[in-house]
């Protein structure tokens, strides 16, 4: 039987909160578009590349004087949606000066505080993943012409052989492979000193998100996986990906990595797991909470896993 | 406490079969894949635009004399991986004159047969869509210049900014919104007579899946709904989708679009579901089994939903 848990895990992670009505269905609108755009209650979120802009008091989304005042193209900006208290644009700024009264955060930083609320950090997500796309997607892939801006931001369009573009997202799977009470972690080698987490690589072309899983596992632990199952996802703009949080069953224990993406994967104990999180563990750390890596941790070390008694084998196939 | 299905849905779902080893990890490793090249076991799977090409006896993976002999780029073709017959790769061929003995299939028609395998119709949608990709990006999105192949047919590089680009895949959220034995169901104005499917979009920057779930009902049928559960995925190589399958329950009723995109939307009782998927209802019918939506709907059928009590509202933000 199809049944449905009492909370959301997805809409608890860190820019999973967006709560805009993105209005998508009105995009290709033009006098909508232009009514929204001249909306006095229209505000933008700012950003000098990847980077956003406060003003005093937390503020981070500015009356379209301001942003105009600081460089902002008002009319070539992104339409993100509504929130109560109007249309949400977010649009690219050159840097301010220092008498502009502005300080520049960026996102990470900007989401382990609490300076803004959830749903403020689910917009900001959406508008710097819109963004940075926008910034690196000027010309058409497929014949080389410059692009422009569609209507409210949302796509370019190719003047030269007419092809649409649209922001691109990238499914990450990212997974916690479990073995009863222990489960798997790995290193990689930019982190601080003594921090391990979840296992994760990009869904290719031809991949469920179950096969990817058991891949990426695969490849940076040598360890073989068969169940599979789904926790949360969440939005991650750096620059545009869609984190897919699983679960997976090891299937055998023994660790040879076949790459080196990973500088050591090792079995934690699940005793180990809430005082890695809580940062009094005294050899290892795990993510902060701005990171679903955490959350899947959380999930693992609070409830725990139900291990398959071995008479009811996966079946991968119909 | 997290538990396990002892089912994989996703691998017995059209184009979600793919078994080949990727060996993604060695991809850069150049000695390698000119050794993959090499290998007298290596078949490539025969594209034309978009169809594929089966030779008699219902072989689509051809040696490499064959693939040549029709005009493929052996050296430039994309290598998806490794089955037990030795290296699978994939490549464009010119449309063959009628002496080549080569019949055309497009992969829709090929997926309701039984012509292939499961694992080569994943390996047949892997292939098709990087190839499509590589179709619609020969210029660097970054700069406007060509770019060129990179060593296993599975990236670009800009030999003028320096960029590189990768596949694309698009993650779509499909989903049957629930009322207890009622289930929504929408018709495009496509379909075929007596037609109606799961409602399905796009997912946007800046979303979780259970957001762009609840978002597309919302704007395709006006109807709100809270709980959402995951239930398979789908490889869509047309051209290069993440389908994502899920049940939402619905916590209103009333249907009142606030898009045009469907011709029609309405609510189905849980036992006309059968008859349609089987193709024996007097008035209505849905997709056949080669999409997602088949299986939200056999599982709904089947399996029917734990309706909540009323007594645990869904909790969304933390």
């Amino acid at each position: 039987m199809i049944s449905f848990r009492d909370t959301d895990p997805s809409a608890a992670i860190g820019f999973g909160g967006n709560t805009l009505d993105r209005l998508s269905e009105r995009r290709d609108d033009e006098p909508f578009i232009r009514s929204v755009r001249a909306d006095a209650a229209g505000r933008a979120l700012l950003f000098v590349d990847d980077d956003i802009l406060i003003a005093a008091g937390d503020v981070v989304a500015h009356p379209r004087a301001v942003a105009e005042a600081l460089g902002a193209d008002w009319d070539a900006s992104v339409f993100l949606g509504l929130d109560r208290e109007g249309p949400l644009f977010a649009a690219f700024v050159p840097p301010p000066g220092e008498a502009a009264g502005m300080e520049k955060e960026n996102l990470r930083a900007l989401a382990m505080s609490a300076r803004v609320s959830d749903p403020m950090l689910g917009a900001i997500a959406q508008g710097r993943s819109i963004l940075s796309w926008h910034a690196r997607h000027g010309f058409c892939a497929n014949c080389g012409a410059s692009t422009m801006v569609g209507t409210a931001g949302m796509r370019r369009e190719c003047p030269s052989c007419g092809t649409q573009h649209f922001p691109r997202t990238d499914p990450v799977v990212i997974m916690l492979a479990v073995d009863g009470e222990r489960c798997l972690l790995g290193r990689q080698r930019r982190y601080v000193d003594g921090m391990y987490s979840c296992l994760a690589g990009f869904l290719e072309p031809g991949e469920t998100i179950e096969a990817a899983v058991r891949r990426e596992i695969w490849e940076e632990a040598g360890v073989k996986t068969g169940r599979v199952t789904y926790h949360a996802s969440q939005p991650w703009p750096f620059p545009s990906s869609l984190m897919i949080g699983c679960f997976a069953e090891a299937d055998t224990t023994e660790i040879d990595p076949r790459d080196a993406e990973l500088e050591d994967v090792r079995w934690f104990d699940r005793a180990d797991i809430l005082p890695m999180l809580e940062r009094v563990h005294p050899t290892y750390v795990a993510p902060q909470s701005v990171a679903i890596a955490y959350h899947l941790l959380r999930a693992y070390a609070e409830e725990g896993v139900a291990v398959a008694d071995g008479s009811t084998p996966l079946k991968i196939s119909a």
